[in-house]
């Protein structure tokens, strides 16, 4: 259970089997920084080529292909002032003709982030919506492990390895749970987002640098065939996939897996979600989109399918 | 303003330029009832053929093509004791792989509503579940105005006049917006859920036959292209089409279109919406899927665009 | 085997269960005209609004829901010198980034249809293309029978009745068949095109009006769930939906429904296509796009499920 | 201008950037062979774990980010007796209800190839089909150069790069043109089939091992977005992704571009197209969909756009 700090000097984007930055073994904590999705630091400093650059990879002592990754995200704290958004909605979020004919320029805007109030406040440029505030809600739109058969995948896009969700419930506190492809799991994190609207649909969040601290176990075996996460109040799962329809049903597919590996029976899993199923939208701006498929916790426990301190 | 108390004797499974069922004006309201999607009434007796049969038509003196047809569900009450839903998660929803050799069979669950409890309660078939209960959330499948160039559209499915939306928010509270089309508007609606879990992904909700209040104002002219709607928290703006993709384009486009109805730059209304917008999903069952676009009201009024009274 | 000789003088916009304007029997032939996708007839003169109106409905005598109706192209002519086309290709058909900030001004081109010759001939705009001749390749872009349920569907959009297909191969020679869903079957056609590219990119072939003469046959029963047809050289079906990726798996399942009715086993059936099906595009421009699956009877005779003769 | 006799001891999966097997000049021509999909060689061996594995790299000198490299596929000939397929139609081409209830059971079937009649003849399983026979049509399913930032590309898909794409007219005389994305491009190719439908849509040709030869050329500069290739007939453009929409959109707009580098104004591109465009399948079973967009060469000739001897 050693805490690690450590300083990145390398970042990648793309995920896969690099050469791991540390060896760290299940119940290790890692505290860490990530920098923007442009490759800006927390000084607002260019330390690398844009595209979402990972942090990492980091190496799990015995994980083996076949095994799960649980990794929680004890903190997020975007680590300077300012953050990042475009402005613009993305074309394939908006109808075609539209997009043919009534596109507003695009452009930069920038946010002052506080994290002592606790908000993200638009300072330029200069619109209606003035010196608009809202709440920080720090997530982190990337991260993964090294997906099998030698690949390595665009951290602009997704996969069962994980990769660029963009879901805002991937927050400080949740807990997600990945397959294990390679030797090590060869987990990466980056694209720290101080806010996000769902589906990330202007192209970014605010994009910022973060203070990072997470905690990562490994479990032997396990049958995850999508990224897996549980906060206090939802188990969730994410497909990643175009159209929406293919994300969903990988989504869907993996939440009855999983009900049923809780002990629920086929048919009972399938008749307790057509009532109790919720979904959330995950990035609609990546070659991949990322649905979120969940039930909450209250439910399972209800049922006994969860003990009452799950 | 009359308070029309209307008990249908007719009902239509496509929304078209049928005979209206009462005339009425604007700023009255109809009090009347909704049979299930298969036809029964509240004596649970079939009374019409199945496939989310519609009350009404109802004719609004004054309205016109291009007009705008505003509806205040005042009141959405089952109004019997046994409701139904189907036991197996759609095909379409799962990975084509999972339906080519895990799907269980189909059947029919039964469900208690007790609306003084507020409970609907599984009491068959007999499962892991048990006699499990949750609370009533009833809404209103299907709704909509007679569809432009003389067409009658199936209420199995959806498009820019309503239909078979199956969101869970149009509920008791809500005012959905409509475009019309035709003199009169010809108003329909049925397929009442006592409970339905996010995209009716087992092909229903709890499905049961509904007391009903709405109220109705004409607004003429306006620029409505897709269904809108607003409740206590959100402005809100349904697209209809498959894939989700495109349902996305249609809800996010017009809420952009409505921002900008408000008052707010085309500018403004992307920053805004690119970190502050959230999306539901409607159905993903029928022929046409329905996305949910939808901004806080709290948000607009932060900015000036909705007054604090809104 | 009556021939009838039938002048239109009202259309429809909508394919459904409107007056008939002829009653016929199996076997009978009708010769007719059919106006321009926007309304305009031989004499290029405004006869009915735009949309594709259709010609008909025909009243087929002893036609039953349940039934299958065979309408055969005996022969469909441009009959006026010049058709239309739109001059840009539909923003739903390019990359969302090419259509932000790349597409060319919208237009409309004439071209001259010489039926002698055999020829469309681009006569404006004045491009680099010059007097651009083209082949003559006359197809009917929309035709149908009434659709279930009461409904009329638009002339724009297409499905298990027909519809707006724009499939190049529904041309003359072509025998279509089509699922009876009322009495009578009300059979529609319009939307000629002298000349259309795969897919009607820019949303229109090269509009004209036609000299139409078709057969129709009546088979009672059939197991048609969504068109079918047969030329010289292949048996083929429509699927009609979004994404493409929907339509083909109807026009794929439908053509499997197809082979097994002539008698081929399933897994036969299954094998066969596997390394001997084709797929051709309809329209993409549509609400509902359409894919064509086909085999060529050739190899049906091949394997003795379509006698030499047929 | 050297030929190259290689013989392969190592194949790949995913296409990257992996050591070259060889480096070679532009103008160069190889002369290897490639194992089927399952790794096995033209003795029926299984030499290499099963998945599209690659012939190669080929590092081509002077090759940089930017370039484009040109492969004509001189020769392409199965080299074994014996070729197999799958027997059943992917779940993903049928309609969902279709795979929910009427499945056949999945199987291999196994065609003898004769490169002296030019045949493939079913040769188990015994079914209605018999000692079934077709033509062949060798192709090669999967070939492209290495990705961008420093991806690994499953070879079970496809992309920008080529890769997993399976059209039936990637065979001997076409020359396909890949945008080069690393220095030396570090060329792929595997995966031949002695036949293969429209669509892959069992999920293989008859997968064989090949003798391939091959010329390659490198063109400085160029504006490969996609991958693109002419035969005698075509020019032709692959857009690669999911929905097959978003494929056609892909393939759709790097056409219009390649008509505009050609020399034609943006203006007729579209109008061209609009009636002369023609679209092929290529798979719709891999994670990303394939769509061919194409013009006749002789259309480009009667435009002056391509000379006569082009």
């Amino acid at each position: 259970m050693a805490v690690h700090n450590f300083q990145p000097t390398v970042y990648y984007t793309a995920i896969g089997a690099h050469e791991p930055v540390l060896h760290i073994d299940s119940g290790d904590t890692i505290i860490t920084t990530t920098v923007d999705s442009g490759g800006r630091d927390k000084l607002d400093q260019s330390v690398t080529p844009r595209g979402n650059p990972q942090t990492g990879p980091f190496y799990v002592e015995g994980a083996e292909p076949g095994d799960t990754l649980s990794v929680h995200f004890d903190q997020l704290t975007p680590n300077r002032r300012i953050g990042r958004t475009a402005t613009v909605v993305a074309p394939n979020v908006l109808d075609p003709g539209y997009v043919a004919s009534q596109m507003p320029e695009s452009g930069e805007a920038e946010w002052e982030i506080d994290t002592e109030k606790w908000t993200a406040t638009l300072i330029s440029p200069d619109t209606q919506l003035g010196k608009f505030a809202i709440p920080l809600e720090p997530m982190v739109g990337c991260f993964g492990v090294a997906p099998p058969r030698g690949q390595a995948i665009s951290t602009a896009t997704s996969s069962t390895h994980g990769g660029n969700m963009d879901y805002r419930g991937f927050a400080e506190g949740t807990i997600v749970y990945l397959p294990v492809f390679v030797a090590g799991a060869l987990f990466h994190l980056g694209d720290g987002h101080a806010v996000q609207g769902d589906g990330e649909i202007v192209g970014t969040g605010i994009e910022i640098s973060f203070d990072v601290q997470f905690t990562i176990h490994l479990i032997k075996g396990g049958n995850v065939a999508w990224p897996r996460a549980e906060n206090d109040d939802y188990i969730l799962t994410a497909g990643n996939a175009r159209p929406l329809d293919q994300a969903l049903q990988h989504a869907t597919t993996e939440l009855i897996q999983w009900l049923v590996e809780l002990g629920l029976e086929k048919r009972a899993a399938h008749i307790l979600l057509g009532q109790c199923v919720e979904y959330d939208i995950g990035n609609v701006f990546d070659p991949a989109y990322t649905m979120i498929c969940k039930i909450k916790k209250s439910t399972l426990r209800q049922i006994g399918v969860l003990s009452s301190t799950s």
